[in-house]
């Protein structure tokens, strides 16, 4: 069987070298929407008079066939025809004949294939952002039901300040709200038209580039030709987002794996999230969050394996691009089933609240607090309040003690010339109390934590009905382009089939 | 001497421990954004009423001093104190005595450090944008400076159409735009004040975060207090983005190291951004331009550097997070420099225009307008006609031939079934023509370069203006803290010292 | 139905939770290798007394039939059993009962694990070696047929002197030697046998850990349990030793590339390691090549994330360790299928002798030769007659000439005080002589790389039998291990079965 | 001032490209390494009769001159002589006039930079391993002081069997020792002479590069000239290396980082190893160890620099390589300071053995060992042991006990249909007692930990004599170096300065 392409070529393609270039099960990903490009690219060749109505009947008439037979997972793509486009295309002349072979003008597969890959990564970073969403959700009622039960925060893996469990979620959600807006901004960069760009320089023939921009959803032409074939930083501007929010998925995997231990206790894995050992009877593994905080390496190598490729290759498509779904597909699998796993390990997570608040008060996480009070009640710098507590720890240590033991801090304290009564101390020391007072903005009290639980609802509220509003939109454009085929097949002239909406006439490019 | 924070300790550092964990080399290049943290802080707790007039006046005083010396290079970071933090704290309770230890009141040296970070780093992406802006400029001028210089584009760098090497340079201003977006993206998520998270969990102080905001300009308060101390991403982003920016220098650096060779030789480097050889007289060498290339290792390097650093790091402070701003301060560095270096280097080539246009007439580039031109004159499909050229092509080389040949082409093309005379032939392949004839949105024909560069010319002032409110924003608060400052210093009221703006009432976070 | 290690659970796994965990296609790979390890397992069992004669009998029996069914591709592997370990113990505790639960006694999935791992890997880096060598070979044809094709040999891609390209292709010989040492030291540090080191401590049983070395081939003990499990630094190595034979790689595949442009024209890819264009009918892109280059970003990244999974993990065995598997399997089909398409590549490329040949004498490659005879002739110093050669060089250029014009070139040096006649000129110039001068140990005169050739086939025919003979014994650990099996499923008794070799005596531990 | 190659220029470098491009304070490391390199060539040129005696004694005056004033920190490099070896050029010209200027014969700055890189990075690596030697000593004498000292083993960090600290400490010595391996590898790939290459093919001049190779201390010649100035894989297996020995001592750091928190409290750190908050007077943290971790960030950057910096550029020598030292020097600096303060860390170390005990005993870690022992004393299987066990450890833990409750325990296991006495538990719990019946080689008892101490002694004592000797190796070939340069200055003909070794005879080539 001859190539499509082969009309110079005299010899066949080496078995090794189809083997090392076939992209079958890569592009099978995206064949549905390889079809769509070429329904949007047949009507605007109609639309714009450069092919025949005849041949445009002829070729949507295969394209909606061939279009049934892949969501009914009967297209098969054959190995030897290379890619999907070439397997669409030959399948289509096999069916409708010589007007098939009119469907690539004004096209190449450079300018094909980076269409094709937009439109499915796009619909990717949508799934990516919809499981971040219900992970936020999780932590935010996580937080709510959180927002009373006491900790010990920490800095260096040391007991730092006593802080609330819901503070420690709404950190997350934070954190979380900088990926959706990466991923968004990911969006923006990758969602625009590079379908027209031809080889690298454009055509000759008059096509419209604003009709399939409509046709296919995309929010704006990506104008400049050499640059649609050449640029793939959309997709390393999405494994860089993809790299960060695994990072912080890490951060939760980690702080979980070690909260679940015999020593912290804090927390305990469901089974369900767990895993027992082939050999120790008695182990619970905290698997799920271990392979979570592994497979954050996975999202940094692809990263830079797109980055890799990319460096000092010259302008114009080069085969070496093609090496640009492979990451993106994975790393959008990877990203989604880690925002899974975690989502269930948090809520199925137990928490021991009564450890939780033991730990709290059991190793001067509330020296803060005095060294604060000292300032205010006894107007001492804070650095020499800072110094007076730092000793007075030092002693509680070395008598194996801790603050705990109000009698001997305020001994201790007189020695060091600060005259404080015990109930004084008892109250400044008070776990519950040094919480609630920490009111400044973003701080661990109740009132703040609750503050910020609603305004991370409102603010996700938001990403959601945008993500909707866009999920939408692809989705009309998508039946659209259906409904446009359809009805050409059906006999009606493409500029009527356009209607109610038109040939789009404002230039959108950007 | 004793650490500031020594109280509880009884042994000094290990000196192998100092060394290991000193930042002052890295710290002194914020020095002066430490010191205006400090003067913002302690204006915040003046205004606030956490320290009194007086004591304000004296911190004040002592770090416009501070200041002062620092701006004329005469203040010393001294390695035993670890970190700019402290040296500024021990010089100032130095000059004042006990008001000095009162700086650090509701404060922590985790949202100082990052609060210096963030100012010194929206600094640093200003100033790549600058630059980055410069280089567009150029780009633009030599695009429009070769709008009529024909040339041939490549694809995998095999010969595919002739362009115009005005659409080559717009390609990269292209491109470069959407790293402008990705800066201005890192710059938002940088500038946002942790000020006042204190250790993790905000302070019982009643601290006001929108004066500091404010004086520092900041566009907003990171509110979350762990957050704030615990997230690095903004630097992660930025990195991300100087990494996908490198590619993209790489990319120009390539094309220019080969156009230089004496097989392309369709440019010349300049000497003044060549280097010859010790050993071959006649060498010039792109010696930039492949540096340019080279150096794109170290802005990845960089990014898997702070990304690695991120993994598995618990939320918290913790001291591997102080390895942030090596990579930050040499990622800016690296990427002012080589915008630099591009610049001067697009600046100063020599064009070879005579070879250009032979290169994009000797090679059959314009067979796939052959073929288009079939598609259109004889109504054949194009899958048809690109199997003909592709046998005419084939028969051609076997004759050492090429399409310039028009007589021998149009012997072929017969052979072939395809009837054309001379003349149409002529006119067909006629370089220019084809040139100019690819007017589709985003094509080579000069007039829609000559929009692209209109229109990115204007994209770019918009940019640049944005650059340069953003610029006089920060100006003005680093005024303004100064004015304050100086007011209370001599005598006013903070609040009056506030005048005329007062302490903002907005509450103003994200 | 229920874990194997479920004893101590009260819930089942969550299906995300499974999903996210299960390693069934990855594992399959390995399918065979698990029960080898099982079967020395077994057999040591059986040898130390730790299960009796009939137990040992039953549970070879049942893992002789796995293994035939698993070679006849019958053997399913089930995802509920979570992974290769527990399928074959669960398929054979049905098939054989009580016996079969005697097989894991002594016995961890983490020792068993990285077993397989172990045993799987080291024939992946001998399928690596064979291609390696086999390219290499290829090489070394190829740089025998071309000691004579003069060509010009290039620093920072421009000409810098003449060489044959049997000199180049030496050079790739010579950096692919390297690669084949890196391979053999990584293989040096895959094949220690793990098993024994049980959960992490070594185990109580009086097992013999030099048994299972000599059944499964390893070449020594690694001895210390918690190392054992924890370790994935041969992993690490090897993805180190396939990145840097990728870069190697994509140097040859950069410099086809260019050679294969129009300027350069001194090679041409087959037809057959070529494809097409979609669009443009004159295509003949050099896909192969440019994957390639592509695919070294790959090599990159799953070195990236093997390392970033080790970052930090603690010792024991961890599940993060789990993702050891995927970056081996991947890098070595990635380094087998590029080393066999890189060595197509070559096969089948046809060289441009006469271009090559006039490159070498157009553009002043031989006037570091000049300079070097006027310090040989003229006893003048280096760096003088540099200048003067520097000079020279300039003056020609400037006219629009070069030195093959001997006349100019020698008024030009007349004026620059050298006095030299146009023979002594055109003798000193004559490319062939200047290439064959350079006779230099490594130098490119054709005594040189014949020389270079022969010792090079020799280096690789000692690494060829350094390869076939651990092949071999590889195979030979394989046959006895089987043998063994069977003697005791037919009624003997395993010392006995272990004969003649019998039981290893020595100990053997790294 | 004119550049030395600077013949065919007619225009200055710029600025710009000029601060892009010089090395000098890079190059400044390899001062003393330049001129080495440079005493070799001359006195090699005056060996092979390529410089007369005279103007030899003349170079090597000035060499000397140079080499004093260097060591004495006298000689000071001026950036606009680019890199060390035109300062040094230039310096010597400038001193000795003409005969300068022979210095450069048969020699480029390709060959010469690379020479004095890996003259260099050869002692960067036994740098490297002298400390990291240090590091195991370290390890192995903790290892013997807490032989006995019993604690619990983690796998998932999760409990899982009683071991000893001493066992632990074991496992680090053999993973260093693979590093120790990687780093001699990397060493024996560095330390081949390039020197003699040219610019890439040799030369005419007849040269003798055994000569430089014996007097720069090299094992052997690098033969290939175009694989000398083009290969820089031995930094990238350095690089490599490296990587993997900070991902080793990243996994102390975190183990050190969690074990020292309250929560665990088996170890504290040092004061001399720790510091305090700025803020939170209680605070000690573990910053060194957490410095380490983070710093494992810099070694991957690093690696990941120079590995995208390869790929792609062709053979021959291009200036992106100019990019090998910063990585080289780094990634060394990194390694030495990060195993001294490891090394520091782990001396201080306090380890809490009660503590370490008590959890040791606390939660189930000896469960497995209960079902070994119901195999050995009961006949059971092993899977049906494992599953009583679980369900015991099940029921022990929902009745909020734990095993070393033995009555109830044997209540339970009564319930599960096996009988034991609780004497029979308590003895086959014990936790003493199961440690050091793992007496399977490599397991935890005290007789094989002890024999692994020995053993890991005796292979570092070899390492390290290996080291001395190359040291001296190296140590003594500058030695040779100097005697014969100042013998030469002194007036004794070049060959007999050679004596009593001579001129190497016998050919050295790899």
């Amino acid at each position: 069987m001859k190539n499509l392409w082969g009309g110079r070529f005299r010899e066949p393609m080496d078995p090794t070298a189809l083997a090392y270039s076939e992209t079958i099960a890569v592009d099978s990903e995206m064949l549905l929407d390889d079809v769509w490009g070429s329904e949007a690219h047949a009507i605007m060749l109609g639309a714009c008079r450069i092919v025949t109505g005849d041949d445009l009947r002829q070729i949507l008439t295969g394209l909606l066939d061939i279009e049934r037979e892949a969501r009914e997972g009967r297209f098969v793509l054959n190995v030897e025809d290379e890619d999907v486009h070439m397997n669409v295309e030959r399948h289509l002349t096999g069916r409708v004949g010589a007007a098939g072979g009119r469907l690539h003008t004004a096209r190449s597969r450079n300018d094909q294939v980076i269409t094709d890959t937009r439109v499915h990564t796009r619909g990717l970073i949508m799934d990516i952002e919809a499981e971040l969403i219900e992970l936020q959700k999780v932590l935010l009622a996580f937080a709510e039901r959180h927002v009373d039960t006491i900790t010990v925060g920490y800095t260096h893996t040391q007991h730092a300040q006593p802080i609330s469990l819901g503070f420690w979620a709404t950190a997350y959600v934070q954190m979380l709200m900088r990926d959706l807006t990466r991923l968004v901004q990911a969006y923006e960069v990758t969602n625009v038209n590079p379908l027209g760009a031809g080889a690298m320089s454009g055509t000759a023939f008059p096509i419209d580039r604003r009709i399939t921009t409509a046709l296919l959803g995309f929010d704006a032409v990506q104008e400049h030709g050499l640059d649609a074939v050449s640029s793939r930083d959309f997709a390393a501007q999405l494994l860089g987002a993809l790299a960060i929010l695994m990072s912080n998925l890490s951060k939760i995997a980690e702080e979980l794996v070690y909260w679940s231990t015999y020593e912290y206790g804090t927390v305990q894995m469901s089974d369900a999230f767990s895993m027992g050992s082939s050999i120790m009877p008695q182990k619970k593994n905290p698997c799920i969050a271990e392979l979570l905080r592994g497979r954050t390496g996975r999202a940094y190598g692809l990263l830079m394996e797109l980055l890799t490729n990319l460096k000092g290759t010259p302008t114009g498509y080069n085969r070496d691009l093609q090496e640009d779904k492979p990451p993106i597909w994975q790393g959008a699998r990877l990203a989604i089933s880690s925002l899974g796993a975690a989502r269930g390990m948090l809520q199925t997570l137990r928490v021991d609240e009564a450890r939780m608040r033991q730990l709290a008060g059991a190793n001067f996480a509330t020296a803060t607090e005095l060294a604060d009070h000292l300032v205010r009640a006894r107007d001492l710098p804070f650095r020499e309040c800072h110094r007076i507590v730092g000793r007075l720890v030092s002693e509680l240590i070395a008598a194996g003690s801790s603050l705990e033991d109000v009698a001997r801090a305020r001994v201790l304290l007189g020695d060091l010339g600060v005259d404080v009564s015990e109930d004084e101390l008892r109250d400044v020391l008070a776990v519950e109390r040094v919480v609630d007072s920490h009111r400044s903005t973003g701080g661990t009290a109740r009132e703040e934590v609750t503050r910020m639980v609603v305004a991370g609802r409102a603010r996700l509220d938001a990403h959601e009905q945008g993500l909707v509003a866009r999920r939408e939109s692809v989705r009309a454009a998508r039946a659209r382009t259906s409904r446009v085929a359809e009805a050409v097949v059906a006999g009606r002239p493409v500029h009527e089939a356009l209607e109610p909406d038109g040939v789009p006439s404002p230039e959108v490019v950007r």
